[in-house]
């Protein structure tokens, strides 16, 4: 019998506990044994929930849970990288509990130092639902390329982004009539700052790049841009351009180290990541050994999410064993960025219908030793500016984005540019 | 320190050994003790290969591995579901070592009992490499859908065919031709037949009709058809539709059981599956819960499949748990094959152009309750056969079958129908 207790009573805890509760036998079949809910926390212990909490315990300090005795695994899915969260993980670990949580910003945070915790106290610390809900990504990395190097994670992270980048294409909306959709559809937060500005998808490549790199996950390291001042102009350019525009999250092997970056990017048609329209989540792993690995799905929502969580509790109750980061906590390394793998760029610039503008704007290129692999400029107008339309042949990112801060001062240049890369993934 | 030899050689067998002579100290890392290849099994002592085998034992007859003293896991990578593979792994597992084997025949008409004698003896059975190659399929059924209920599983799991049926579309060569550069570039056996005729995804599908329903693999009751009756004219036909034609694999849940199948299929060009080309492979899970989980990598070759080897010695090696078919063999029932899902239908008919061809299939269609999509007949010719394309609206499987038996009798049809389902995965 193991013993579980659940804090965090929302969209996901309610669907891990329907789901425990209505498998228990073939639960138990697959386990080993039976997993059985002793106790739950969430904020508001009157609010109706949609299952069954009989017989169930309440605590309603979550950090509570970590004391209770004969439990074996936490579950956690509060969120959050601080407080509650933070404080039940130490010392649920701390006193022997295994840990499952849906919660990305903790692992992020604090993932190598709970994992040494979980090593010296023999526990598991599990993390499935933290990233990409219903994929199985984390144990793919962690367990599937044990034998392999990993050269690349390129993933679509966020449904909301995608959801709404998505619509956007599709009935040429313009960026705040599709997240009020997402939002009005339950896709997007009324605070959406953290999914279109990119850090939701931050906090997953840093835990993707950890397990795939041997890295400490850090944040700090990952050059972040949401989608914000992507608009339906720059959807039909890349649409021309034979490509999509994704949010993407990337973490690859490069000279001196490992770049991470997040941004919206053209992705080409003919990649696998293209196809994969609103909001669902994809992950494009490639190893040296197996080569490109893609894996799709619903990368939120309750019952994905929750198939994560049961699946952990179940490798915990098969004594199942993996580190949680690959490796043990201690060998996990301090990212290097290395040097920037040099890339393909859109450019959309808004300029004054006037002689001149391509002609300064080549010469800052130049300047910068980046080269034209095509230009279109479309319609005129006396009156309001128009866009202009690059794309380079590969080059140097740190000098693309100084070419695009110069350019962005050249006074016909009226809006600074909108700059994307090209991502042949 | 794990002791570990291999039976069997070849691609695959070297590709183990590489890699493991390889990175010896990342693969410690990760396996939480050193990864020791201690002798070897093969047909050839004096062949040629490519990996180093100093200081490793070498037997003769494969069987003799299960007695060598000191050893924990037997690795067979020599295929046949008879003879020196089922001995080797009934003697291995019956001396308490653990299995690890790429031989999806062995698994399709042994893994039952031979899970049995691995719980007996507190071993592992692995077989992660036997279905897909480099695609963690295996593991993700096995442990990451513990809590939910698998509806379907489709799958494109044999490169072999996938890369002829691409070619055939690409180029607009004729199924022989397609199969000849197959088996010049290596991707195709001298004797194609397990392939082509679909036997070899037959394996694979009751492996995974096995872990995904808790069954045992019933190759018998899987309706097994190949792709040599595919045509170019096929593919263009399909097309027209909106659809490719690929080699699936289906297992699901139906009315009364589970449907298993195996045939060339069309394909919806929205459908995930219909753009995975070439020699990869692909398989769509469905789950209750989880909803759509797709995954695609490459199915064969040395190193993809090397690494789905070495991720189970090492999930060995750091002492992780889990069943073969992911419950208790005991438990696994057998196949009740259920009714048919009710499926639309391509049928392409060789008919003489004469009046009332039409008029006599549309009546044994009627009588069979069967209904029209759709009907195309294209070019006219006095001397030969012209192709009728026939779609139908959802319909029997059995009475489609029995109808397209009657057409085959009619005059003016001069070849058996090519009969295909419209899968809308």
């Amino acid at each position: 019998m193991l013993n579980i207790a659940i804090a965090g009573l929302g969209t996901v805890g309610a669907a891990v506990v329907r789901q425990l509760r209505q498998n228990t036998e073939m639960l138990a079949a697959r386990a080993g044994q039976e997993i059985v809910l002793k106790a739950v926390s969430a904020r508001d212990k009157n609010r109706t929930r949609d299952c069954d909490l009989s017989g169930v315990a309440w605590v309603d300090d979550p950090r509570g849970l970590a004391a209770l005795p004969g439990l074996d695994v936490v579950v956690e899915l509060m969120g959050g990288a601080e407080g509650a969260a933070r404080d039940l993980a130490e010392a649920a670990l701390a006193s022997g509990k295994h840990y499952v949580t849906a919660n990305k910003a903790l692992i992020a945070a604090h993932g190598p130092a709970l994992a040494v915790l979980a090593e010296s106290t023999k526990t598991r610390l599990s993390f499935e639902a933290s990233v990409a809900g219903g994929i199985p990504v984390i144990k793919a990395m962690r367990e599937s390329l044990s034998g392999d190097t990993v050269e690349s994670v390129c993933g679509i992270l966020n449904g909301t982004c995608n959801y709404i980048l998505t619509r956007m294409r599709d009935s040429q909306m313009d960026f705040a009539t599709a997240l009020a959709e997402a939002q009005q559809k339950g896709y997007a937060e009324a605070d959406p700052a953290a999914d279109i500005d990119g850090h939701d998808t931050a906090n997953k490549l840093a835990i993707l790049a950890a397990l795939g790199f041997g890295l400490k996950p850090d944040i700090a390291a990952i050059r972040v841009e949401g989608i914000r001042n992507v608009t339906p102009c720059d959807l039909d350019f890349a649409q021309e351009l034979g490509c999509r525009i994704k949010l993407l999250g990337i973490a690859r092997a490069v000279e001196g180290g490992i770049e991470q970056k997040v941004g919206p990017s053209l992705v080409p048609e003919k990649s696998p990541l293209a196809a994969v329209d609103g909001v669902f989540n994809s992950i494009l792993l490639k190893g040296r050994q197996v080569g490109p690995v893609m894996l799709e799905g619903y990368g939120a929502g309750g019952a994905p999410t929750a198939n994560a969580v049961v699946a952990d509790i179940v490798d915990i109750a098969r004594g199942s064993k993996a580190w949680a980061f690959s490796v043990p906590a201690a060998r996990l390394k301090s990212c290097k960025p290395g040097k920037s793998l040099p890339t393909r760029y859109y450019m959309r610039l808004q300029v004054a219908d006037q002689p001149g503008v391509v002609a300064d704007v080549a010469a800052i290129m130049r300047d910068e030793g980046l080269s034209f692999e095509s230009l279109l400029q479309r319609g005129r107008s006396q009156s309001s500016s128009i866009p202009v339309i690059i794309t380079t042949h590969k080059g140097d990112s740190g000098a693309m984005r100084r070419a695009a801060e110069k350019i962005a001062r050249v006074p016909a240049v009226k809006e600074p540019p909108c700059l994307m890369p090209i991502e042949d993934q």
